[in-house]
C-alpha cells in the first residue's frame, strides 16, 4: 500500500460497497470498512482493508468518506451516529433529487463538504472501462478527489445542483428498468411456448441494441419540442399494432400489465392527433399532469 | 433488369412495403406493386417497378407475393379479392401468432403456399446487414425463395409452426417497446429540469447498451427456472430502490405510469420470498395466470 495515496472510508459492505472498497484497495488507498451487521468484511480485510465496529470510528479514520447503503434513510441513521466536521462525504447511494438537496444541507451543516453521486455500474463492473459515475454537488470536492473516484471507473461531474446525478441517474435507471420490464415480457413469451430463452437472447441483444439508434434521433426531437420530422414507423401504425402485443400475451397465458400502460399512452397521442408522430412524443403524454395516483 | 431473376408482387406500399419494394427492384427482381389507395408507388415505377390498379392483377403478375399492410384484418380483407391459386404468399405484416396460423390455414386452403414473417427493422434499414426477418410456415417455400428474401437483410427460418415468426416478432417487440418506455421516461425527466436531450442521449444509449448485458444471463436463468445464483443486483434492494423512480417522476411532474407496474411486479416477488433473487425472475409473476383485465 503506498502511503502517499489518501486514506478513504467506505460505509456499507453490501454487493456494491464491497466492489467499491476493492477498487480502493486496488488502487493503493488505506481503506476503512463499517458495516452495520458483521461478516462484511471478511475478504476486503484479507485485502488489507481495517475493519471498525462503529460508524463513527470509520468516519474518523478518513477525511474521504464514501457512503453506499441501501437507501436515503439508512444513510441519514448512519450519518447521524458520526462527527463530520472536516469530512467530504460522497454518498453513492441511489435516492432522489430531492434526496440528494436535503443531504447537501444536512451534510453542510455539519461544517463538511458534500456530493452526491449515481454509480452507473453493477458492482463487478466497478473499476472496468465500462463503469462511470455521475456525481453533482461540491465542484471543489469533485476536482480534489477525482483521482480517487476513478477507481470506480469513469466520472462525470454533472452540476453543483446536488439533486442533478440523483436526476440523471434515475432518468438512466428509467430507461434501464422499461428495458428489463421487456425483457421480461419477451422472456415470458418464449419461456410460455417452451422455447429455448437461451438461443432467444442474442436474437434479443441484437434487436434492442440496433433499436437504441432511435435514442439519438428523439434526444433531438425532444430538445425542438417537434416529433414528426423524418418519420419511419408512424405512431398511428405503431397504436394499431400495440394490439398484437397485448393479445398475444393474453393468448400464451402471460400478463401483458407491464406494456399495457404503453398501449394507452400511444393511443391517446394518437387520439390528440399525433398519429403521424415518431414514437418519442409519449414525452409529452408523460409531461401533462394529473395522470397518476398512487 | 435481369430477366432470370423471379418476379414478385409487392401488396402495400406504406413505409415499409416501399422499403420492401425499392430493396426487390435493386436486387434486380420484377417488381409489380399495389397499394389502396393511389401515388404512393411513383417513385417506385420511376426505379422500375409495375404498378396495377388491383391486388387481384398484382397477384396474378408474379408467384411470389409478397404482402405487407396494417395489420391482419387488412390482409384478409385485400387477399380475399384475389385469386391465390399457385402462389406462394409471404405475410410481413405485423400480427399475432393466432394470426399467422389462421391465415396459413385460408391460404393454404386457396391452394397456394404460406410463409409468416416478421420483420425485425425500420424501413430505412431494409437491404442493410442490420435487418433480419424471422419466417415460419412452409419449409419448402422458405427453402426455395431464400435467395429472393435475402433482398431484405437477413432471414431466419424459426419453425414449420406459423405462429412461430410472430411468436418470435412479438416477444422481441415487447422487449423494444419496454425500452421505447424506458427511454420515454427518461427524456421526459430530463426535459421536466430543461436540461438537454441531445447530450443526455449519448449516455442513455451507452448505458442501455451496456445493461443488455444481463439478457445472456438472464436467458441461462430462464431455461433452469433458477434465478438465485451468481446475483449481483438482488430484488430486496431493486425493489426498495423502485421508489426512487415513481417519487422523482411525481417530483418532476412526470407520469410514472409506464414503469409503475414493474414496481408492482417487484414488490410481489419479493413479498413470495424471492429478495435474493435476480431481476430475471419476474417472469414468473407475469406467467401466474389472472392478473390482468381488459
Ligand atoms: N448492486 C447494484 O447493482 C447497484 C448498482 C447501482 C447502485 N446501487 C446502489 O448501491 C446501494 C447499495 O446496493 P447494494 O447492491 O450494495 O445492496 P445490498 O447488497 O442489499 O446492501 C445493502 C447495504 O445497506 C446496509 N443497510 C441497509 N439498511 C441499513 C440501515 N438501516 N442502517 C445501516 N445499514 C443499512 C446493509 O447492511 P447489512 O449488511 O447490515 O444489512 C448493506 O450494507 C443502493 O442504494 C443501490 O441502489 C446498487
Ligand atoms: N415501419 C416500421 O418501422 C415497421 C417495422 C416492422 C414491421 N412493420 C409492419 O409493417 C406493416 C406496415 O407498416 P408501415 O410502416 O408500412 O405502415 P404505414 O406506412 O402506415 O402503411 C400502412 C399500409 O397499409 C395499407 N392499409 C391499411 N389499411 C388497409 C386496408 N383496410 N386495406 C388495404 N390496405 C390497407 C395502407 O394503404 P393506404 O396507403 O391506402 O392507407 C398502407 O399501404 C405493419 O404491419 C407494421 O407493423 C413496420
Amino acid at each position: 500500500m503506498e502511503e502517499n495515496k489518501p486514506a478513504v472510508t467506505v460505509l456499507g459492505l453490501g454487493a456494491m460497497g464491497r466492489a467499491l472498497a476493492s477498487a480502493l484497495l486496488a488502487a493503493g488507498h488505506p481503506t476503512t470498512v463499517w458495516n452495520r451487521s458483521p461478516g462484511k468484511g471478511v475478504e476486503l480485510v484479507d485485502a488489507g482493508a481495517v475493519e471498525v465496529g462503529t460508524a463513527a470510528e470509520a468516519v474518523q479514520a478518513s477525511r474521504l468518506v464514501i457512503v453506499c447503503l441501501l437507501d436515503h434513510q439508512s444513510v441519514v441513521d448512519v450519518l447521524a451516529t458520526t462527527s463530520l466536521s472536516g469530512r467530504i462525504v460522497v454518498d453513492l447511494t441511489t435516492g432522489t433529487p430531492a434526496q440528494g438537496r436535503a443531504l447537501a444541507e444536512w451534510v453542510t451543516g455539519r461544517d463538511a463538504d458534500f456530493l452526491d453521486g449515481g454509480i452507473m455500474a453493477i458492482p463487478p463492473m466497478i473499476g472496468e472501462p465500462g463503469a462511470f459515475v455521475l456525481y453533482s454537488g461540491s465542484r471543489a470536492a469533485f476536482d480534489t478527489y477525482e483521482s480517487v473516484l476513478g477507481a470506480f471507473g469513469g466520472s462525470r461531474y454533472v452540476g453543483a445542483n446536488p439533486g442533478f446525478a440523483s436526476l440523471y441517474d434515475i432518468a438512466l435507471l428509467s430507461g434501464m428498468y422499461g428495458m428489463f420490464a421487456g425483457i421480461g415480457q419477451a422472456f415470458a413469451l418464449i419461456a410460455s411456448e417452451g422455447l429455448s430463452a437461451a438461443e432467444f437472447a442474442p436474437m434479443l441483444t441484437r434487436w434492442l441494441v440496433a433499436m437504441t439508434g432511435m435514442i439519438a434521433t428523439t434526444g433531438a426531437s425532444v430538445d425542438k419540442g417537434v416529433h414528426n420530422v423524418g418519420v419511419t414507423s408512424n405512431l398511428a401504425m405503431q397504436s394499431a399494432g400495440f394490439s398484437n402485443l397485448i393479445d398475444t400475451a393474453v393468448d400464451q397465458g402471460v400478463s401483458p400489465e407491464l406494456l399495457a400502460p404503453l398501449g394507452d399512452v400511444l393511443a391517446e397521442r394518437v387520439a390528440d392527433g399525433h398519429g403521424d408522430d415518431s414514437v418519442g412524443g409519449i414525452i409529452e403524454v408523460l409531461r401533462k399532469g394529473g395522470r397518476w395516483s398512487r
